[in-house]
């Protein structure tokens, strides 16, 4: 194994941490930039991990908190003493504040509330009551609202009186809110500049300008901004006032989240993101949870074998073709339910539209069967000079083909409509059923061709 | 099946198209907005979509054709004449324009250029040099440019003036030339509104901004935006002239997009995206291309198993266990292929730190292995009541899912190291290797206990 430079970074910060160089672990730190600092310390146990957190300024070691993933980023903020962790998550966004909060049990995210400054404890403290992914989870505090009865001239003299906590909003609009904080317009920055006397805003201000409720979901804002060029949309409570911002780039970051998610569960990865930093024990747990249920599953699909035994035992060669025709009508399967998925997520197909899918499928399926079946019927022809042999498994293989695809493109459906996980639950039970009725045909066409097949 | 209110536009839509009702198709399709409106059209055949196109006015087609699959509007675009799809190619974004062409036969490409508007046929033989995922590519050519000899007052001048046309554009910053072309700075808008007198940019321009090479990679820009919370990035050419801005969005959205592909490549989904209302016999034809690869790597691995038929004809028992072994082991190794592809794409591991990754996942297997190796033993000795049965297939698969996740954990890596596509390749081989090494194990572990498990 060549060790080669990139590899570094990580060891230099964990001996910085052991060792307690504060200056040079800083100066480390600042001239790796958060993301590659990041990566540095996901390395290090987690004690350095803490120390690394602890050495850094509370803006730098804030900017590192948003760069790791929010495991790992749970796992630290417990590992730090409140008088620490309460500066630096006063430092960062208010909404990532909150995902994290939200992680925590109970009685620490009240002792670290209690520690944080009051603006940002009482935003954090908003903002923890929404579930992470509706608008009230994704939204920031950090926006510009002026009250309706105010000037053009005051709102440009406000901006110059705070450019410097504004300097990290995105300020290319401002909102304009009456005395009982009801959104009642929208100041685009570009008016502002573009007017050239002082005005009431009132005047120049976009009156009812597009909101989204605090309870819009995920789907909802996406599909808002999949219409909409905006950049960002006010967030209103249930009495339409004004509580936060939800930017286009926050939705897109949880879009990739969840489909991030979604890859990892269909694979067999539950209970959240696995990274190898992460204790074996609990890795191996995790994935050990999703394992059993699976072999419980497969050893149900087996059992039909078992029923078979006789036949096999006259035919050991078919012993050979059942791992294939399994495999392969997974293959099919899986091929039908990832385009599911991904017709869902665009929104191409409804739940409800079984029937549509199933046809669509069903003609796949018998092409691609009638190809495949061919091809392991001649395998099977030529390797034992019986046709018969042929003939059974090419069928088998056809047959189960057509099973696999409609299975796999329409329970992706079915599961949605039952609110259950497709990402989660596709895997496993088109699997089972795929193996349970591959093996039947297999050998049920054997047993009624039995005299022919003999060798 | 039921009918429900959601199934209807498509219909309308068709039935409008077909008819010729121009008036009403353009009512409705600005009824439905541009995305409903494009999974609607999603549902009719291509002639009927090319007619509703032809209909509509040429922006809210390219409202349209913005909305839909890059597969399903390149193939519609060549559907219609020149005349009509130039408009609509002159009113959408540069670069989804620029994406569109570079899908199309080069005299087609030629011909509808000759057609567009000559500014935005300049912008869009600039963007379709460059790769799509490469920052000339993601750029957009909708941006504010001045020379640096302007005051602010010329600038707000122009902005006034030309208010219409940048109404779509998003002007939080304009950018600053030198004669040559060459970026000189850049002028946050909220500077501009901030400076009180008129006095010469030069002297409120930030100097020196940060850019991009127009041939930055997707991982560049997605790294650039990640440590910085910048919504654009200007883009300069080999000799520093500004030619585009990135937009993070742009970047978001073609993660998204590399993210889906690598989902469907690892489900077998490969030549693009597959949408049910492509032709059975294309999407049959893409999904074989795979299918039958497949069948072969497992024919292969399946003809470990006819090395050793007598052992097997001896205890037809193993017959039921091969699947399972199969099938698990392929599950363990797709936990790890998962969190491998996983830990790439944040950067937590580089492609040649595969022992570190062998290691973790090393113990992993073992503790897996070990538990369902005793499961399945459990299974087969209570079975057919003969414990040296239950040794040798959970022996098998103890081994087996330590190889499973070995190669599962590390395979992305080596292909990334040799620039093949993990997404694509993991699958198949780690199905291949473990299905060989699983039948090995049990048939031949079986072989040497021969005596000890006949019934």
């Amino acid at each position: 194994m060549t060790t080669e430079i990139d590899f570094e970074p990580w060891k230099l910060l964990g001996e910085l941490a052991e060792t307690g160089a504060v200056e040079r672990l800083r100066e480390e730190a600042e001239r790796l930039g958060p993301r590659e600092c990041a990566r540095a310390i996901s390395r290090l146990s987690r004690e350095l991990q803490a120390k690394v957190l602890t050495a850094l300024e509370p803006a730098a070691a804030a900017d590192l908190m948003e760069e790791i993933s929010e495991a790992q980023a749970t796992g630290l903020i417990t590992r730090l003493d409140t008088g620490t962790a309460a500066p630096i998550l006063d430092a960062m966004a208010s909404n990532t504040t909150a995902d994290l909060l939200a992680q925590l049990p109970q009685h620490q995210v009240q002792a670290l509330l209690r520690e944080m400054q009051p603006e940002a404890a009482e935003d954090a403290r908003l903002l923890v009551q929404y579930a992470p992914e509706e608008a009230g989870g994704l939204m920031i505090r950090e926006y510009l609202a002026y009250p309706v009865s105010y000037t053009t001239q005051q709102v440009i003299d406000d901006m110059r009186r705070n450019s410097e906590k504004y300097s990290e909003y995105s300020i290319q609009y401002s909102f304009v809110v009456s005395p009982e904080g009801k959104l009642v317009g929208v100041l685009p920055l570009r008016d502002l500049l573009l007017t050239p006397s002082n005005v009431a805003i009132e005047r120049i201000m976009i009156r009812n300008p597009m909101r989204v409720s605090d309870r819009a979901t995920l789907e909802d804002l996406d599909a808002f901004f999949q219409e909409r060029s905006f950049l960002g949309v006010p967030v209103v409570d249930d009495r339409d006032r004004l509580v936060g911002v939800v930017r286009r780039t926050d939705v897109d970051e949880a879009l990739g989240k969840r489909a991030n998610k979604d890859y990892l569960k269909s694979q067999g990865i539950v209970g959240g993101e696995e990274l190898r930093s992460m204790p074996t024990l609990v890795r191996s747990g995790r994935r050990l949870s999703w394992l059993s249920v699976n072999i419980l599953l497969n050893v149900m699909a087996a059992s039909v074998i078992a029923f078979y035994q006789d036949t096999l035992s006259s035919v050991i060669a078919l012993a050979v073709f059942l791992p294939i025709i399994s495999d392969m009508s997974g293959c099919s399967g899986n091929q039908a339910v990832a385009v599911s998925m991904r017709e869902l997520a665009l929104g191409l197909v409804k739940p409800f539209e079984v029937i549509h899918v199933w046809i669509k499928e069903a003609a796949v399926g018998m092409l691609n069967g009638l190809a495949l079946g061919l091809l392991i019927a001649m395998v099977a022809w030529l390797w034992k000079g019986n046709p018969f042999l042929g003939l059974v498994v090419g069928a088998a293989l056809m047959l189960n083909t057509v099973v696999a695809v409609s299975i796999g493109g329409t329970l992706p459906l079915f599961l949605k409509r039952m609110k259950f996980d497709p990402a989660l639950a596709s895997g496993p039970i088109l699997t089972t059923v795929t193996d349970m009725c591959g093996f039947f045909f297999v050998l049920s066409l054997a047993t009624v061709l039995l005299p022919y097949i003999q060798a």
